[in-house]
């Protein structure tokens, strides 16, 4: 399997995660939220996804397409370390769906942030609410949920 | 449709075309040309689907992946207005398979450069070889050939 193959592998599971967890929690009225803003691709479809849902971007710094630049009142920018506690303490344990794709080159690397942040995301999920990721995460208090068709296990995971 | 659906398209009407056109080229001599290497992801898949055929990788500046470097003999390092006569010198007009993502944000100066570089790539093709390209291409003598089942019509295009 080539890094291409994975590749694309990772984006239909991406989509098909969002398009799925977006699904099951479009009744909640509360944010949503995207960790890291990159090209901005996945914030793009995020917003075409749930219409009439909040959808806040947690970025360090901006560096998206301009078509999927998100509204200065939607961007938190800063260190998420940071930033998620001051969204957990500005909305409360209220987010309808949370997604990050970490997606750096180093597997290591990734795994140590997945830990870390796992704990600082937690809090901030609404009950019903679900954390779509890239990456295995490390959750107390959620259990790993069953991928929608069209996902390829490994490559997302579904969390509530 | 959103940008990481068109995304998804483009990248999977690649590979469908790739896979594609090296297969209707196996039994053919000549080198492969890759047009810019990026990440590397693409190289990666290409080297995998075509054992013991030579891919050469055009690129001004290296910045890929590690697992998708290409050993320093396999790299045209340079302007392609400058590399590319330089390997039709070298290698005549040999090629069986060459493939360009030009894939800037800008689609008025894809196009320019398609156009232009397109003049540059059309003699280093040889008899019975494939250009596969992510943008529209102006060939003077190649025909734009049937997509793939899998490609997606206008995110891929195949021309020989």
């Amino acid at each position: 399997m080539s890094r291409l193959d994975k590749f694309i592998n990772r984006m239909t599971s991406q989509r098909a995660c969002l398009n799925h967890a977006a699904n099951l929690t479009s009744d909640m009225p509360g944010p949503v939220y995207e960790l890291g803003l990159g090209n901005g691709r996945t914030y793009h479809h995020m917003v075409e996804i749930m219409p009439g849902r909040e959808v806040y971007v947690f970025e360090r710094a901006v560096a998206s397409h301009p078509e999927s630049t998100p509204p200065d009142e939607m961007l938190m920018l800063g260190d998420v370390y940071e930033t998620l506690p001051q969204a957990l303490e500005r909305f409360g344990p209220t987010a309808s769906l949370i997604h990050a794709d970490l997606g750096g080159h180093n597997p290591k690397k990734n795994d140590e942030f997945a830990r870390s942040i796992s704990k600082v995301i937690e809090p901030m999920l609404a009950k019903g609410g679900l954390m779509v990721a890239s990456d295995r995460m490390y959750f107390e208090g959620l259990t790993e949920q069953p991928l929608p068709e069209g996902a390829v296990e490994g490559s997302c995971f579904i969390y509530g």
